[in-house]
């Protein structure tokens, strides 16, 4: 008996974000598969799928957030192992935002190292490989042992940079001394100045954080805050008012990831921010939609990615080599 | 250099039952380590133990209730893989009650098994060991493939059995055909009758239940029902309704972990159950107290535990041998 | 250089079941491989395959009796060694009955768990996913990290019940409380009643069985005594005998797995049962052979889903979503 | 709470080779544990330890013969998995003659290399180390990633020799290429000379063996034909008849293992060998006892590297260098 | 048998920095054991340990450097392999410079992640924990499933630059935006301004780099340039010739590892920079010793972590809680 | 979406031995990939492949000498890793040379068994398979658990012997006890005699030999020296003078692997050796050719080795079954 092999791509969404699974499938022109998810009465989550994924390539889609982070990995990590059981040929976790991501080394001592632990988690399940968008930093790559398609939002921003103002006018701010990479990165492929906040975050408290000076020039310029991810806004809200006590004529901010956790709407809101730049990678619930917040779709970068790997296409062209940190 | 070795115990507990973790502190005679644990604006969890654990034989104590089930396991991980990081010598979760544990094997086809998925997550994360109560079957000791102690509640049950009434007027009532095995080892220790509901669970719907047929004589007879579990309590109220039809002079219902997920205390309450004896392998929160429901205390059981796998001497010893199912 | 991937299918089998094998094989359609398995002098064995496997998807058939059962399980596993070796591009290890299943769980301290033990072998060998016949639990599924295509023989059964009698008239009957949930699934197809013999097995004796009493009513019905095998066949003669003296007005055997060890051919000829109907997964030998033993074939089933697994097509569809337990 | 941490050394045997294992334990200074190993009517095994092991030092004795094979091996992991899932701290499998030694590597495409998949087992059910003597190749250490170690017989050999004669009289005899390393080892310890018998031996045909001719000078020497082990004795028996056909004066046998598969025993009876000496590694039963075979005991030497691995002192010391080929 | 556990330190050092290791030793007042380190002819190496290591506490110190850094690597895994399978209870890679610790993610696609591989190989051969000095990124610690003490020269460091001066007249400045972070610790420590050398690295060609602007305040000032290593010295020695156009008083270098590959001695020493900070966790040859360089010694920290690990004390405290990045 | 599958070939060679791999490609028909090797300044190398390999059969070339063994060695692993990372399909390792092949055993204790730590190096960095030549033992394939193709230059020296002389002019001897299989696989194969030296090699000093007496009769025959390897040549002159002083017409040597580390060159051109016939394995630089050293080349094997690979189809089969030792 032979065969000629032949592969079929299944798309299936977890529960957090269907508005971007939706978006990715439509950018894809499949249809989401059948999921049959549903939680216990105390909590437990479950899921059939509804139809056979022998010897398909799976692809199952779970940003970390709009569920409680918790109930999000969980999800996706169950679905993983359905799909391993219902003997899919490979399975792709595709994460657009990743969880934990922030704690991803031993800060102190006797610290967890839970963005290693995800990983784990995810590849004693069964994912193959994974597909992810601006991870905190480009070292989590390494804790897979398999293939990460490590994707940037990074051109998507440019564009929205783009309508900002003149690069003459531009300085690209990092919030922190941790994000300078991010910003020199994009500041380059500007050709605007640099800068950054120089913070102190008093150790052992959480999302308490003392803005201090700026470092560079800001006098007369548009600053463009960027970090990968906006959380409580703390950090963010109060490097804009620094930029303005500095002479910056505007700010804006700029971050791939709006996880937006409680005070950040009302902090966003209040501050001298004039417009926030963020992508869909986590889902903007009404009560945050502010009209300072532009949301832009990762839908298409996603499903582009998507793409290649199903049909082994680089992803790295796709980007114009951007894709990796 | 050569040192003789010591090895010291060191007890830590997760956020989702700390009053049982007090009281297994309470009767091995030690404090409760200092975990720091603490969750971040956007559901985050992160620990830092408060005093070196390095070298420690370290127990790690969660229950997977209380706190939303997937909340409990991660923040179990992550405080296992903090004492991993911090070069702890043997690290045993302590499991109480087992998070999915109904989720053992694939009873329809393209399910996942989420309670194999679980023991991976607890052996990938660092958990040399694990102890834990009356899991749903006991195969899922062998989903580890490391030592398990799988205790047994059955001696504290049984103590309220003997509090029920005298064993010719007893019968011993398995709400369904799984529970059987345990029903007669109840059954067989008191020298009680044996009878089980046989109920059809429609496929595929969730927490809905079909009581039937009572097989076995129960007419005039004190009846137990006994489950591992109570969870919603629709098979456990419609079991007691069906033997009170058939005749029983009073019901009672007993299980080792209550879950209560709602509607379960309401169902409890009206229904003709007089009596309802739980452990504390879970919480009860204030609003699901009942008169009719009976809290006895596990610590001691797995204080006992602890003790014996501290200092390598035999946990079946202590149960007389009833320690396995 | 490009190619289009093609698959071939190869079949093998081992020494324990070459009947069944060549069933399998002509339902298939395809011819058995060259094995070239002998056993030296000192009871080591060793095969090496007459073709090349390299990059076939491999089928190695081996039914865990016949032979004695290690010697059939390590010829299985020497099996998927060399296949692995000689670059077989996917293996299967078709394992009609599963051997040391029994051995699921720690039922008394310091016990192996050797149906774990043994397929943590099959992955150590080699063998990419299994296919097996009612495993003695659905938790088996469990204790690989890998797809298990777990089949029944129900549909089989469920005719030859069929030829037993009108519904209204069976009982179906559990021998003891582990098996009530396979008999109640076999009661629920028929529409036919249920019960079960509640029998005490002294501890730490092997095959001594205590039979006690009935519980449901059996009295004018012909009872079918349904067990996942039948080893000694001492638990389920003493039951049939029960059942007659409880009234049944005939009693029939039913198992998926002739085991049929000494003394099981003796006692089921002496025995009041009218009927046994088992599936071949296990070779009866002449010796073994009573005209009341009526032997159904498994090889069908076992060769849909060999077809299934190498086609990638649904197993559950083949069966009708009862390929699950 | 904090203690000074004990080991305690257990020992335990399976039901290969008693006698040696009782040697060992006296060796020792030690008593035998209780295994309550049994084997149930269709072949499958079982143990059960009478005593805990929890945190012991645990040693498992099985030779790989005495029992069938793979029936020796098959008690040995489920004795090991048992001891692991029962706590022991440390878990070595005392192993005196290794099973499937001779199958170390592919001579034939499409072959297993059993030796390692023996390796993988045992690593698989939990062995921590293990103890084994004079494998066929030192490359089978290779085939572990854990500790092994690996015992000489040769000091115990060299003894023998000195009775054959004095060593200018002695031609140390290897029957066949592959052994010429161990040969050489022996002759440079005695000072004696070196032969090799160079024969032939048809591929893909089981214990056929066509000896041809004497390489090296036997003429009016006493030759010792050393090989690892003696199995059908087919090779050892041609090549003393060669020698003898050379001119030797006589002819002495020596090997460490005696596994003596039929028709070994009457070979050796009827063969120009004056003296077998042998260790007692495997058993010998009485119908293979002739007056010419000679055993050895090696239980000192066994209960030396298990002393020497409780009490983590060197094993190489013991045998001044010479415990590894 | 009983015996009270005792543990034993070994410390061995490889043949990359023989005078780091004397040095770790005196502090530890232990002597370095014997190791009998050999290169073939053909380049291979080889290790033979000249006492028992069986049961012992083993420390392999090897820096990534000295050696040719795959020499290093090497030799350092045969030692742990060599150790592992000579029984030693646990192993420790003392690490002081860790090599490729830069190559720690994909920077562009299809680009090894090579920190992450010499992770796995470390864990391959047999090291239980891992010790090493500033790695690169602190991520480095979660390619790890094992314990990391990651030691920091930071206090070492500081007591240095309080003696270049008063904090009011300092800054410490990044040669880079990757540094900020461990510039910004220093800075805080200190109380010193920061600021940092905004550079831009062409693509893809090695150690070429062009220094741009200096972005905070550097002006009459002595400019403290911080890294990790210095390699080639060419960002450093630009970066603080345009520290000194910018009008510093005053440009110190301090890095904890002093790479200082060829041309870096040249670069420095026809440089601005008047002092070179450096540890010794890398030799520094004769020929690479400027007046200009002082090298402080890491030993007293790294012996102090050894005697932590080996009687199980805390390692943070040891730092003051600044062991960790 | 569904595709058909296809699979591509895609070849890549380090930085060892190019004009092999060259060769190697020119027979397969194919062009090498792009690797951008590089290594920087203090050593450490890195590869950035030129070109997508996402889902491609990649094959890595790499003989582990030619570069010093160690970066040779490393060089593989980060290319392989670099594949792994960029989604190859499946990585095969070439190893025409396997490096540290002679430390395949613990000779004496408290030794490293280096030639299993390679496998294990190759496994962890993302090897699928391994396709290498002569090894030094055939038990290295058991290293692995993965496919290894095992070829021979065996049908290529046979060639070459028949061209020294008629079979019943020649002796083929083996320089020491160790490689008696090969030589007298050789000899069956051209129906010659065959002798061995008996040599003794002192312990523990390296690259020293003490060749003493040749068994077998050489008188006025032409004798091939066969070894696996010429590293040193120390042995194989000193054989070689031995044969002569024995009354050999003329002496050949061959071997696959010319190693010839220093002072090889100058030994074999002194030598009484006529002829010296050697595969390409390794790379002969020009200062080591002399005009009796002969290089066959093997990459025509490799070629149709790779070829079988990719199509799936018997590598066995080529060598007329001779592929394996």
């Amino acid at each position: 008996m032979e065969l000629v092999t032949k592969k079929k791509l299944m798309l299936y969404s977890g529960d957090a974000h269907p508005e971007l699974s939706q978006e990715i499938a439509a950018a894809l022109g499949v249809e989401l598969g059948e999921t049959n998810l549903r939680q216990f009465a105390n909590g437990e989550m479950h899921c059939r799928y509804g139809e056979s994924v022998r010897g398909a390539d799976v692809f199952i889609i779970q940003t970390h957030g709009g569920l409680p982070v918790n109930d999000a990995l969980m999800q996706q990590l169950i679905m993983i192992d359905a799909a391993k059981r219902a003997s899919a040929k490979r399975i792709t976790a595709v994460c657009p935002y990743y969880g934990y991501s922030r704690q991803d080394r031993k800060a102190e001592g006797r610290e967890p190292i839970t963005a290693k632990l995800v990983a784990d988690m995810l590849t004693v399940a069964g994912a193959d490989r994974v597909v992810s968008v601006d991870l905190h930093t480009g070292q989590i790559q390494g804790f897979f042992d398999r293939p990460v398609d490590h994707l940037t939002a990074l051109p998507i921003l440019l564009e929205a940079c783009q309508r900002a103002g003149h690069p003459d006018d531009l300085v690209i701010v990092s919030p922190d001394a941790g994000g300078m990479k991010a910003a020199k990165r994009l500041a380059n492929h500007l050709g605007a100045d640099l800068a950054f906040v120089n913070k102190v975050r008093p150790k052992g408290v959480a999302n308490v954080v003392e803005a201090s000076n700026v470092i560079g020039n800001v006098a007369d310029k548009t600053c463009i805050l960027l970090d990968d991810m906006i959380d409580t806004a703390g950090t963010i809200v109060a490097a804009a008012q620094l930029l303005k006590d500095e002479g910056a004529t505007e700010v804006w901010a700029m971050a791939t990831h709006a996880v937006l956790s409680d005070p950040a709407t009302e902090r966003l809101k209040n501050s001298v921010i004039e417009k926030v730049v963020v992508t869909n990678t986590l889902p903007l619930p009404t009560e945050k939609q502010l009209d300072k917040i532009e949301v832009l779709s990762i839908a298409p970068l996603v499903a582009d990615a998507i793409t290649a790997v199903f049909e082994d296409e680089s992803v790295s062209e796709i980007f114009g080599g951007e894709n990796q940190k």
